[in-house]
Order: structure tokens, then sequence, then C-alpha cells
């Protein structure tokens, strides 16, 4: 990767369908990834040749460029994940007995994806149906993160990325029973591709012109967005109002999350290619 | 699989890690691939030998259960998948120089999963943050489908999936071209299981007894559901009334995720294990 601000074009990131829905540039990656609730992260547990299946775990995580002191070169943004050590995921890029270590391969590979989802598009024709939606797919290597100063830096990056300012906002730093059970793991990127719809139903000029078609069926589109709600004190809580870091990340992602799903549903849909 | 409304445990679906919040029964395991607006498909393009790393696709699709006219045993339930027939994974499986054809497997294996984020849960210390959330993840053999029944089934239950009666209320039947276009995949499972988290934060005694901590920390939970917004009518649009079966599906599923996500809000943590 340079540090240009596209990725580039690799046999296993290119879209090679309704390629003017894709998307190569960092921030638009980034930006899907850092906004999604849930990151879903697939791997392959053991040698596919004992198991073929690579499964999918769901994951809290996002980007983050992490530059030891020292260092003399930047670092290029990579994603932070954590869970807990225990995981068999968060064991697999450490163990030097792993699959992906006795072949040689410089980390465990991983494939990370985020997709929000910013409409349903109801179209004339259940062919035409589709989503508004932003998806983003990154391969990468996963290593165990195991210097102290990079881990703290990814998991008060993780914690703020869900609420901003959360991390100062609570009791911190960790105890170390804390820190020793919780594990970082940093994936550094190899390709990364991200496909975006944002626009009306498109349909066919056959169903457009037929009266017996646009005269019964209703087109267009249902914006969707995640919505946060009023927030819900445990019995154990003792502060009574609603601090400003946690009012402020609610209203934000709600207007956010409306505001462009609104937006994009009356843009015109693009000529069929 | 069984008749059995358990799926079994096996090395691959079983939970390891807070166990209390796995779950392997098929009722919970469909309702949330069932309920959910993406599901997340993993797999492998090539061999591993040749590239080590799997892919993820977001996809649209459900369970179901076709069981031919003539056939003598019902069919146990299996996820169905549409996309464009000239996808990449849509030519995967009926391929048979592919991969997984070569190394004599039954289909392409391949891991699905779904998660529905139904809160933020703010803890008084940051390693006891985490989310409400519903996750399901599904292993199994991806079967071309050739049958233009079964084919037919699918296309009208994923589109019913996302929009009940959708399909019959928008200009069917598809043409051929259409059908030629779209392609099927139904996903035979192999091995299930699902994750729940539904309750307020959990907090650690010493913290709750630290009164520089509980007197400082917010502690409680942010309810998540997903919006569904006014319909916004494509320009070509001529039918003046949102329809019904659009009305109803928004007011319903905006009441039941705000409704699923304010009342596990307040539910009791289990004790720690």
């Amino acid at each position: 990767m340079s540090d240009a601000t596209q990725y580039e074009k690799t046999p296993r990131s290119t879209v090679n369908r309704l390629k003017q829905r894709a998307v190569y540039d960092q921030e638009t990656i980034r930006s899907i990834i850092d906004t999604s609730p849930i990151l879903h992260v697939s791997f392959l547990p053991v040698h596919p040749s004992d198991d073929p299946f690579p499964t999918i775990l769901p994951m809290l995580g996002c980007f983050g460029a992490y530059t030891a002191p020292n260092a003399e070169l930047q670092s290029a943004p990579a994603i932070y994940l954590h869970g807990h050590s225990a995981s068999r995921f968060f064991k697999l890029p450490g163990n030097t007995s792993s699959w992906a270590a006795e072949e040689g391969l410089p980390g465990l590979p991983v494939c990370v994806a985020a997709t929000h989802i910013d409409g349903l598009v109801l179209a004339l024709t259940p062919f035409n149906h589709s989503s508004n939606y932003r998806s983003a797919v990154v391969h990468g290597y996963a290593q165990l993160v195991t210097d102290a100063a990079e881990k703290d830096y990814a998991l008060t990056l993780i914690t703020d990325n869900i609420v901003p300012e959360r991390w100062a906002n609570s009791r911190v730093p960790p105890t170390e029973a804390e820190m020793k059970t919780t594990s970082v793991i940093r994936v550094d990127v190899v390709s990364a591709s991200a496909k975006v719809r944002a626009y009306t139903a498109g349909n066919d000029k056959a169903d457009l012109e037929d009266e017996s078609v646009v005269g019964k069926v209703w087109t267009g589109v249902v914006p969707m967005w995640t919505q946060y709600g009023e927030p819900v004190p445990a019995v154990e809580n003792r502060v009574s109002r609603v601090p400003e870091h946690v009012a402020r990340v609610i209203e934000e992602r709600n207007a956010e999350g409306e505001q462009w799903a609104k937006d994009i549903a009356t843009r015109k849909a693009p000529k069929k290619t």
C-alpha cells in the first residue's frame, strides 16, 4: 500500500459487477468502516484442508495509524479490532503453530466487511428492486498487538470511535487484569474496495411505458438508518444528567443517518450500463 | 441436520466465549437471519493455496424450505440467496472446475452471518463496555438452484421477506431475460449458532463501590434499532397513495425494533461467570 489516497485495484479487490458503484478511495472506505456499529470479520480457523469453511465473527473496531515515537516512517492506516484474549480469533495471530504461521504467511489472512443499509429501493418489477447501501470490504493480515503503547492507543481509539470522548469520561486507566484479558489485533491492509448505491429506484423503459404497470405499482425508496434512542440509565447509575458526550453522539448520528438516507432517495438513477 | 428444533453443537459452531449468550435453536437463528436487512456471506473464491484470503459479500436472502411436489421427504430449512448470474459468487457453485468441485466437496463452503445491533452498552469502565446484539452464524454448502420451480419459490420468498406481499404487488412474472440474469443459491446448513446480549450494563463490584467512579461516570444503555422513514416516491411514480403493504412493513418494523431495544435496556445483567 502506498501513501496515496486510493487503494490499488487488485484481482482480489476489483469490483466486477456494477462497476459504476465501485470506489477505491481510502476516505470512503475508512468512513464506511469507522461509522459502522459492527464489523464482520472472516477468517479460516484451521487449515482449509482440515475444514474448508471460513467463519465470520461480528466485532468492534475501526481504522487507526499508530506510529511508534522512534519510528522513521509513518504507519499506513490499519484496522484495529479488540476482544477477549481467550477467544479463538484473538489467540490465532500470535500462535506460532497456527496454519498461517506454518505456511509462512506474514499474519492471519482476514477479510473485514462493513455495510450500511440506507434504504429499500422498490421498483416496478422485483428484478429492479435493490437497497441503497454503503459497503466496504478490506483484506489484510491480522497481527497480535504486543507493544503496550500501541495497545493503549488502539483501545482508546476503538472506545472513542463508538462514543467520542468516552474513554476519558469513564474509569481509566484499565486495571492490569483488564489489560491482560483484552487483546488487540491490527489488520495491515493488503487490498480494499467499497460499493455505494445512493439513488432513487431505477426502472426499465418498457415498464414505465406500460400503463397497467405504472398505474398499479408504487415505486420509490423507503429511507433507512440506524436510530439511537433515549439513553436508559442502569439501576446503579448515580449520574442524574445524561453527559454531553453521550447526548451529542445520539443527536449527531441520528441527524447524519436520517439526512443521508433521505437525500439520496431523491437522487437520479444513473443510466443502466 | 435432523428435523429437531435445535442445531447440533459441532466444534465449528460451538461458542466458547461467554457461553451464557449462546443459542442453538433454529427459531432464534432463523429469526435473526430473516429480519436482517443484509447478510454477510464469506467464501474462498479460489483454492486457499493460490490465495489464502476469504472474502465477504453483502447479500440479500433468507431461510426457506422448498419441497418438490414429488419428493418423499420434506426439505430442511436452507438459506436462499439471490444475485446477478454474472457475479463471481453466483458462478462458483455451478462451476465444475471450481476449487471446491475439484476437491470433491458437495458444494462451495460458505459462512452466512447476520448481526442486529440493539444498543450501546456504556459501563463504568471501558473494559465492561459492550453492545446489545443478536448475531447468527451459519455454515453450509452453497448449491446453484437449477430447478425452475424452486427458483421461482426462492425469488418470491426473498422479495416478500424484505417487504411482505411485494412480489404480488409488482410487475410479475419476471421476463425471460430477468430470470436468466438472476441466479439463486441455496445454502444447505451444516452447522449454525447464535449469540444474543440483551440486558443493561454489567459493572464490577469494585467500580460500583468506588464513589469517585459512580459519582462521575454515567452508566446505562443507548437503545438502537433500524429506522424506516417516510417513503419517497420516484419521479416516475404514478400511484399517489403509499400502498398498504409498504406502510405496514414500515410501521411494524419500527415498532418491533424500538420496543425490543428499549425493553432489553432495563433487563438485569446476569452474574458474571
